[in-house]
């Protein structure tokens, strides 16, 4: 039996051991009170601590409507800082907490500050560029990380690994260098459905790290459940390339729509498990809940405590 | 211990039962002797008695330098017709053969005379059309299906299905279905490397049979094990997507390219098969060996063997 207990997730990353599970939640709309929000945190930190990853994730929604012409399946709401929301309403959290920051939305002074004000055994960052060349940024990306390097350096960085640009453009393995040159020291994808994208990713940079004798970091494979055609489509309107086949067999699922969705990301997860260690590769499993209804969250933390079980601890 | 005993070939395709296996041969080169040409067919015959496929398959080879402005890895050779090939030098073979007509090379009155000799409980015919719509034809695809329907129409017919094409343009399922309706009983497939698109086209496939009210009819897979980079680089050439992290894999194999395409073609028959069963999608498989060098073909012949335990018999 795989021990369950958590594991130090800072020193996973930076032993690069990888095998550790994150959880991903979205922050509560921005014009929900106060109450509320705190009521929401509370419902959700009941929920996870039976499940206790071994962090979690906080979302920096940022309006991606520019990268992408087509109507947005849900609209779009602004949502909560995700640092206002973990120092407002997840004061009883205790584990390592990965904050994004979507760094076009901030000045560099509001990111200085909040680097200053963080506790690198407490919190970690992954911050993310904007989503399309033209947006103005208030701070870009660049100068986002050097900022982190220069205020503090002990804060475990982050950055976003993109399988879907990698079967467009080819050269995502070379972006990750370049940012962990940049000082990352792990990557989050988006919502992994196509496996031969994920793979071809894993493999182009495990090779390009060994061509370079250069260690990989960790990639943390991000899973969700879909629970509806709505939810699937608006995984596709993020840029989440869903294999046809399983858009096929979600759309017959005949109500059983979750529980296919559910088989297909346990199977794609245990196939980039086996892969990454086989070639060597460090990864993190982190699960998010892509919609806010109660059946597709609960079945996002089942999802969660089966991957729990297959990771090797200790 | 499934049973090896081989099952009746025109049996399973027109019962849509499927789980049979075919082996593939292209016939020697043109300019090969006569002599010599017995001598590989003995040696081919030697080692396939063994294995006792269901069936043999013999490619009809097309110049198809027409389809690819790059250069061709290996030179065009003319092959021997596999017609002539089969009656003159496999006249011991006693199992069905499944013969190849890349119909835009013969006339008319070749094709009618050739269909009306054929045996239906020995031979089957897999019909081609040309590999470019620009190149000049002796006889249509159509026009040729039509012949055969005229002229023997007991003849098993089967067309080929490729789901890389489906990859680019989204319609092969509905161009087998148009097929079927012109007589195929049968597809198909070139060598499978890209699962997810092959399990595309299953997918679109059963479905649209599903919204038809028709039965599927068995598709039969084609592996190959990939010694060389040569050879991989013809595999390409000739239109097969492999993946990039498996084009990685056997670049980096460091002398054992063999086995981990074997490996590698194992699998992907094994999930392929799995996802057929699943679907209620009859299937076949056919090993063939793109490279005349003994190492690969010992190797086909080791691939099609572990994969004739792996099928469902009796």
């Amino acid at each position: 039996m795989p021990s369950r207990s958590r594991v130090d997730l800072q020193r996973r990353i930076v032993e690069r051991q990888g095998e550790f599970l994150l959880f991903a939640l979205t922050p509560p709309r921005e014009a929900t009170s106060s109450e509320r929000s705190q009521a929401i945190a509370d419902a959700t930190l009941g929920r996870l601590r039976q499940l206790d990853p071994d962090g979690l994730v906080l979302y920096d929604i940022d309006d991606e409507s520019d990268r992408n012409p087509e109507e947005r399946p849900f609209p779009f709401l602004p949502t909560m800082d995700p640092a206002d929301y973990l120092s407002r309403h997840l004061t009883g959290w205790d584990i390592p907490v990965v904050v994004y920051r979507a760094v076009g939305k901030y000045a560099e002074a509001q990111l200085r500050s909040w680097l200053g004000a963080q506790e690198p055994d407490r919190v970690l960052s992954v911050m993310v560029g904007t989503s399309s060349r033209d947006k103005p940024v208030l701070t870009s990306l660049t100068r986002a990380q050097a900022l982190r390097s220069e205020v503090k350096p002990d804060l475990l960085l982050g950055g976003v690994a993109i399988p879907e640009r990698h079967t467009r453009r080819g050269d995502e393995h070379l972006r990750l260098l370049e940012k962990q040159a940049a000082g990352c020291a792990f990557f989050v994808t988006q919502v992994v459905y196509d496996i031969n994208a994920a793979k071809n990713l894993v493999s182009d940079y495990h090779y390009e790290c060994a061509a370079r004798g250069q260690e990989p970091v960790p990639i943390v494979f991000t899973f969700s459940v879909c629970g509806s055609m709505k939810t699937l489509e608006f995984l596709t309107w993020l840029g989440v390339d869903v294999p046809r086949w399983i858009q096929n067999e979600l759309s017959h699922a005949d109500g059983n729509t979750l529980e296919v969705s559910f088989a297909e990301a346990l199977a794609t997860a245990r196939e980039l498990m086996t892969y990454c260690r086989r070639l060597g590769v460090p990864f993190g499993l982190n699960v998010e809940s892509v919609s806010t209804r109660r059946t597709e969250i609960e079945s996002s933390v089942e999802l969660a405590a089966r991957l729990l079980t297959e990771l090797r601890r200790g």
